[in-house]
């Protein structure tokens, strides 16, 4: 596993990430690392590698868009000194364009969501050994769905930045998609973004994959 | 408009028509219709022909499947006498079979839901001047959707058992899916099926349509 | 219809616009525009004109007279550069006179309401195209009532200012003294100011008919 | 004072007579005497004459009509064996005709209503040494409003029928429009039925008036 | 009656004057009065008189002793303007000697008492036209008890300065103990200090009977 | 001490021995021995004696008076097969005479007291090898007070009683009574009957002094 | 995986089962399933199985022993037709003996565990295709600590039973010892009980290590 | 007894020492000083000495390291002038290492513990004519366990730093072992570090034995 003993791994990102978590940022005993996929990733490095302590912290906040974290990510996440850095943004910047589409002051387009995640890219690499960069998602099997289409759009950004930093890209919105495959999309979340544990769990374990992990 | 003074309308149905109303009946004063389309229905009623006493009784519980709904459709609707009935069901038969796939005894399959609905419209017409059959919906604007495919059968079965025994057929599939043209489906629920206010005034001008309204 | 796509229209006033709204503004998802008429223009509004994104925002908080409105008019208004201001105020600067006597301090008198509204909408029409000034309203239909007396006095200082000023003026009082010519103001709401969903409905309909509104 | 030491009077009625005591019929320490006129009768009568123990009980339950409180009268009235009885009942019967038009099932008219006062004081008279008949009310000062002047008529059933039967007529409609002469009826209640302090206190002192009560 | 159409009055005081009211200045409407002797006066005051409009309001504090109250007297007393002021601090000055008897810090000693007093009756005598000393109590009929013996002297101070300031002195405890020759002191308040309603109605009618009330 | 390991003891009484207690019968882990003397008491043995394990049994329910905890005593007592059997009853039987003088039926007097608690003493002679008799009391240092001296009365009865049975009399009266030589009764319970963590201390003691206890 | 297409499987147990899911028995949306390991098993099945849908069922009820499961075992499991059963039971029967030594009654001794284990065994054996028993636990690394050596008597009786009735036996005993060799008990559980998320993932994979699961 | 009339103590320390009480410090009445063992100490001296008046102040903060601890000594402590100081902390200095072996900035080792303990130590002796030093604790008999291992690190630290000081240390750690040898732990403390009453009843014990107390 990439994970030293006494590496510090910093999970930034939305509700996703947040899902309850002490806010802002929430590490250590009882639920203050939420009840999402950063809960599930900490408990898995912690039972199967219980020789390697790794340190988990959970910086996300729900409602953030790339723009809410760029405003706090200094404070929240830079300044804690990580060892590692996982970026999740993107869901709110697209969702408010279609369940808010007269608030336009609350819409984060392609291009700022561009230099925003640039930002916080290069702010991450000057700090850390090793960048993540989580592609936001839609669980909407149907690619013609203009929600997912745009999604879409903002995770081929991410893809692009993170191969341009030489950060790791792990693909949420096609992991879904394979799965939804077998199981319909409201098995994982009735909203199709907020995933219950199951969706939490998959998130995890695509996470992990990239992280040379053994169950 | 068709209802005349003193007539008596009940919306029997799910937790579209139920929407937090009194349970298992409810009408008159504060939330004792609930926040769903029925009180829409109401309120627009009541506005705009204040000359003419409707009688407006809700009837939906929540979780309700068409099974649940002929168990107590005795008590909850034909033994209150009603002038109009009006039924809304059918999501939860479908549901079940897309978020909770292994528990096969809470699913609904096409066959018994047109059974359950043949015998709930026979009871109606029994003793009501008129019957509305509304038809269950996901607004899922692609119909290749598997949940919105097996949905539109249902909705046929509806339509069919309508046409039959000359009910109103009220279509709320179509009535979303035309307005999914314009807006996303995360604008008026969530999770496409409880719609929020915009898609409860949706339904109720959509039923009102029907009735001959003014506004 | 009146509004274009992407107009945003502020509510300004009282318990009775605010009705749980989000305070000092709200908009958006969930209940942030309270449960009070402007919700029930804004459902219509989106219901209707699907193709028109009118953005709604409600100013309104409980309590308010013309004197605690206008002392936040600039930065819960104004500084929103909205292209319609809609004001209804006036019912808590008569009604303390009638429930609470002996608090002079807490009476806003006719002159200084008259001055009150001048300014605002003064600062309303510079930068606004549109301004609508909504008639204060006593549910009462005797017009010999005290209260009801006073209300006019207030409810014609309105009129006047509405005219002058070339302001869409909406007489919710004459609108509910005609409603209750079929039913009792009692039907509407309990304590003659705070309507029920009916009430909301009723003045959202007496809005919108000075909107071009088609249902 | 007409009381004797020891004496127990009951006070039956709706929501007004309840006014938050415990149900169906409260008596002794805290709040169980609910927080209307019946509690202040009490702290004056123990105020005044600290030598005679009057034992007052609170059969009051809110939204009672006199078709409900009948029902019950032999439970939660005559059973308790009282010196004296009050009967305040009739608010609902009408209230409901009006903010309930379309719910004629529960609407109690007039005829009815004389029946069931009729059977009321029948009974009371077998078992107490004194009957007090507390007129219904509505704090509406103009005459010709319809629930007011529908009022009045179930006021003068009272009246006749306690002039037959030998019991005190208490006249609350009557004292209550006197009081409007000086202050308007939002001082006194909101929604024009259920009194504030002051409200229950004007109640109480019209009550004892017909008790030979020095203060 | 000697209060005059417009008059405020503003009752300073500690808990048994607070009972809840709004803090750190209550009045109007709801409870913002709170439960206690000053809604009584409040309501028998409307009641009877129902011409003249009485302003009262309660600025009393639970806990507070007479150095708090003198703390805050400026904002919360002087500075409203009243016409008349009514004092009725000590209770906790003598209580905390009992109940921490070690906490010696919180004790206020009769010598402090009698300048906090002096400081607070000279204040209001310059804005006032009418100053009430309402003498500290304990509902304990043996004047042997040595906290009913501390509560005495602290009484005695109050009638003293009363006599010398042109104030007047309402004595409640010579009336809590010529009641208690009917009544156990359990009757009125469980802790012989916060009075249940009838409590608060004997305090509230010995009050008024030094104002040329009549009932 | 007197209790064998494996020994039962169970406490018989009103509020002062339930004090939050699991109801009808509280015993173990949590709060669910209250937070009275009987916790007291199985904490100080507990904490002495940790090789002698003594069952403690809360059967106290608030506002019980002798009459109550007969008509429950097979139940909640004598069928639980007690080693030992401790009854504290009787303030609530005083007490109602003096808070609630008009309440008649819920007077317990001497008579039935002393029968009740013959009947109580024999049926726990039959079944356990000791038997308590906690006196009732009232933290009233004058004996001249009348509900002091009606509860003297009552601690009579139970002496005499349990000199007659061969039972333990505990004298809670005397004890508080020697206590309030050094303090007033405020500092040990605010209404003179419920006993804080230091009255409770005093009652655990007291029980515990008959009983052989080393600290 | 052993588990196939449509598959139940029922965890019956005590408060580690039950984690705060539906009772008497929880399956399917939101939090039915509790916190603990049955949820994270059933989780890490739908994520690494799409094509296989597995009912999991959560029979567990907090603070049952043996005895409490084998009284509703019939109801709880067995009458839902199971293909697998799990039961996992026996820390309460010792915990008790610990924490509440005097209240024999809720001791549970080996003997009685043998018994009711054995039956439990057979019930299930006689309607499942394969039964598994999880050893009760105490995640108490010293092998001579009192609590922990009587576990595992129980533990060892589970698994003679597990041997002889060919079930498979799932030993989460030793799984925390060999987890403590390299973290402290507080890491997993505060009360060497109760397992945080990490050590409901270690039991989840122990469980599933005996299923041929694949990650 | 060591304390004389008038004495302050002031107990500092961690949620052993708070549970529950006023924060930063608490004492008088109600539930201000804890339901920990400052409240069973307090108490007893108040039962057992009623004629001495000790002031007993917790200044105990829940989660407090002696880090913590040393932060607010001045405010908490300190300025408090007490004549009495009781230190017991270190419980979270080493538990944290222990449930958070990540989080290494949370984690007081050996060396700072003894530095913060000497600066507390002294500032102490400056102001008191008394100090106590009670040992953090591990309720685990097992001296092996890695936790109860580091603990007695701690407590040594204490112990000498105490005899250098001349303070007086009372040995929380032995005495829980001696009682351990009778009672399993989960008897006393399900996490082993928070007493229940009984815990709490055995720590006062102690305290008292150090204090020449009689009970």
């Amino acid at each position: 596993m990439i994970f030293q003993h006494m590496d510090r791994i910093v999970f930034a990102g939305d509700s996703v990430t947040d899902m309850g978590s002490q806010c802002p940022v929430g590490e250590g005993l009882a639920d203050r690392l939420g009840r999402g996929y950063v809960r599930v990733v900490d408990s898995l490095l912690a039972a199967a590698y219980p020789e390697v302590y790794v340190r988990v912290t959970n910086s996300g906040i729900s409602g953030d868009t790339s723009r809410d974290l760029l405003a706090r990510f200094e404070r929240d996440v830079i300044s804690l000194e990580p060892d590692w850095i996982s970026i999740c943004i993107g869901v709110n910047d697209v969702w408010r364009q279609f369940d808010s589409p007269a608030l336009s002051d609350q819409h984060v387009l392609p291009q700022e969501y561009g230099e925003n995640m640039t930002k916080m890219i290069a702010a991450s690499r000057r700090v850390a050994k090793g960048v993540f960069v989580l592609s936001p998602y839609y669980i909407e099997p149907n690619p013609e769905d203009p929600m997912r289409r745009l999604m879409d759009e903002y995770g081929a950004i991410c893809r692009e930045l993170a191969a341009e930093n030489g950060c790791v890209f792990v693909d949420f919105q096609k992991m879904f998609a394979d799965y939804c495959a077998y199981r319909h999309s409201t098995f994982i979340a009735w909203d199709r973004v907020h995933p219950n544990q199951v969706g939490a769990t998959l998130m995890a374990r695509e996470f992990l994959r990239h992280c040379d992990f053994t169950f």
